[in-house]
């Protein structure tokens, strides 16, 4: 019993750390070290309590489904809960029902892990990521205009042409500074530089490499999306940020062994990201929901996915059809990967 | 030919009741009477006519495709075509052009049918099920608004912000059964409490067991929908309840064995297809189509996809990617089973 | 070296002949003087300059990345470069951004490209075809409305209800003639009949019954789209061609062995290609992008995807569910195919 209850903490604490890929229990105290400094700073706690209980819940929920003990006890199954639970409080406001969203939300999280799993993972060999979170993130901030006990106040629907920005001026370096940590911090939906240092910091103890990746994923993101004109406010916030330091760090040290190649390839992965973060931060605006890691989760599954030795299918016949086409010999090399 | 004919009829009919799972003619009969009393009711005959027309034509277009016999006779053809027969009068004024709508679509869920058959289902292990008739009743609903030749009416482009509403008082007693009922009628686009009534019937004399998930699934719906303060028109015209009910039938009895931990499970998924609903009425009403089942449909999807021994992927390389990744050992269990 | 050199070209220009699923160096370069006849005719030099660009990057990215060489060769990773460098001065103003855009969006249409290859191509038997471009045209011109540095000029944000039409006149004789050749210059998004000749012709050198699709493909799209009351203005510019044009070509001819049932096939998939049209450009409109060749992507991914033997899911047990199923047998066919 006191066993169980200390293997829960560790894997609570796993799972938060696994946000950056880590798995590693104090990596997750200052996680949640930086949680609590922006419930601390802004006194809005509810993010912080949001945290624990969708940690928890997702965890407890993978024991209860009998997932894959040994991804259970090192956190696969808590990340996108930890995300959801931070999520929910920050873009809704207190209420009875918001913590029967976020019990609901952290449960369904594990599902959908496991449905991810089975079918992205299993079948194409692309990591589920925060894709989870992002899937429970969007129907239930969507689901909550819906729904007359909660209140959505963290985003509002909005068309495009909203977004048209004057040509941006280059930061103050103080300000260079902030926007660096702030990007990293992000990725736990927090504004404070203060977090995104802590956060860092937990990082580098985990890992060096992992560390070095998020200060160039951090970085490229902010020389991108100043060069390209983004909306100033959006880029000081981190907003800009979080998602293309995940890719860096997830293209360049995590899902790829690192080498000069692997770099390289990060690297155009980072910069796709800050383009995709601007695409669905305007494709999800008229239904008033936020892009969460989304353009970190497309841009990795289409980074990971290629395979060596994998070509488009040919201009040919394809193999098998339904209809007409009975003596159609498996020729070209995919159909012969797809049979 | 007579044989033939006949034939046809009963496939009509089990792919009529096969909307609910059930493969029986006589619940068949039931469900087309329920529709048929609808549009009595509302001297509306298209929703009839199209129900005919639909279930016809894409069990005739499944068996000129030469589609899986024992299939097409099961009537696992039909259903998404009946309920394509259904929907686009519903949504659509009546015109020629309607009609050439209601053929053509029927036959393209048959097809539809067939590729969620061959990867969704072939590949992944997840039933198609209704899937097809949602996507074939966004594209034409949407389309529709393209075309001078036919005029949306059941549906209107809006905003989330046009969703927000005040907590919801509790209907009185007489209206939750009304609810109850309409939960069911509206699985066939049947606002009618009647309507509702005989489909219940016709799924009991099918199946007890079907029967009594139907009725658990309407009331925890009406539960949630209104704790959570759901628009109390909506509830009340049974459109929070109608997804819910298929994804306690499918979750609880027809995918999976019943069992207690599965009814726990098919609890969950129930809940959350409530949220799942009000999520994606949102999310599509900027293109004014109506959500149809989805819901239903990405829930029991995502409840159904996940697998025994599957673990997420451990934040370790991919193996076999294209980029510099060449002598990565195949050491994790989910990159085995990819492979 | 100069045999390299040599190779490029011919790949580049075989790459081009590619979106029309043509492998013709001649054919290439009969679409790039059509591309350049539009640009001459409209002054606009920016979309021939993209063009070589785009499938110049794509190409070279294809060679570093190590990709498949055969498919490298003959063109397949060259098309969706191509299109890419077309589509984003078509719609995004003259500015340096643009071009950093062309270049990265050409170079990642390949890394998309290659991912289609590993999962829908390698996995589902389905051909990626201009998928990739679609969804890299999607995301940047979606993009380029959060830059400064970028000004969406093609597109604009609407409701559906912008879209309501009276029923349209049939055009005169002349501008039948008009819009059947705009039909085929638009799949390179060339509103320009003599462009669209040229293209023709560029087809009818490599492979008459390709030719012969073509034809047929822009015929039966005037038909239904001037039969359903589409908006006049976009059936003249063959905005309503281009996608019932590439689908009777892969359908008819390309991905299927033509014979007189894969003809009728073909017929309904053209058919509800133009539905798609009309519906995916509704569903696109309020983020302000163009739908490009997605009504032809879904539509063939569709109508190619369902294989022989191929039975719906049957309403019974799933498979090695997770949860609480542990003894179901395999009985099934889909399931065993799954497994």
């Amino acid at each position: 019993m006191a066993e169980q209850k200390s293997n829960l903490v560790t894997e609570v604490l796993k799972g938060t750390s696994q946000v950056f890929f880590m798995e590693n229990a104090v990596t997750g105290i200052l996680f949640f070290a930086a949680i609590a400094y922006a419930s601390y700073a802004s006194d809005a706690w509810a993010t912080t309590i949001g945290a624990v209980v969708g940690v928890v819940v997702a965890t407890l929920t993978a024991r209860l489904l009998d997932c894959d003990e040994a991804s259970t006890a090192s956190g696969l199954f808590g990340f996108n809960g930890v995300l959801v639970g931070v999520a929910l409080p920050t873009f809704i406001a207190d209420s009875p029902q918001l913590w029967v969203y976020v019990v609901i939300g952290a449960a369904v999280s594990t599902v959908i892990t496991a449905a991810f799993s089975a079918t992205l993972t299993g079948r194409w060999g692309i990591p589920g990521s925060t894709g989870p979170f992002v899937l429970t993130g969007w129907l239930m901030v969507a689901g909550a205009y819906s729904f007359g006990g909660l209140h959505v106040t963290g985003s509002a629907p909005k068309l495009p042409t909203d977004y048209l920005q004057g040509l941006a001026s280059i930061p103050r370096p103080a300000e260079l500074v902030q926007i660096f940590f702030r990007n990293i911090g992000q990725v736990f939906l927090l504004g404070s530089e203060i977090s995104g240092a802590i956060i860092l910091l937990g990082i580098f103890i985990a890992s060096v490499r992992a560390g070095l990746a998020t200060v160039a994923g951090s970085l490229i993101a902010m020389v991108v999306a100043i060069g390209m004109g983004a909306d100033p406010t959006a880029v000081s916030q981190g907003l800009y940020g979080f998602s293309p330091v995940l890719t860096a760090l997830a293209v360049g040290v995590i899902f790829l062994k690192t080498s000069p190649k692997v770099i390289a390839y990060a690297a155009l992965a980072t910069v796709a990201t800050v383009f995709v973060q601007a695409a669905l931060d305007v494709m999800v605006a008229p239904v008033g929901i936020p892009s969460f890691t989304a353009p970190y989760v497309l841009t990795m599954y289409l980074f990971i996915a290629p395979k060596k030795l994998m070509a488009p299918h040919p201009h040919k016949p394809v193999a098998d059809h339904m209809v007409g086409n009975a003596h159609a010999e498996p020729a070209s090399s995919p159909s012969t990967a797809a049979s």
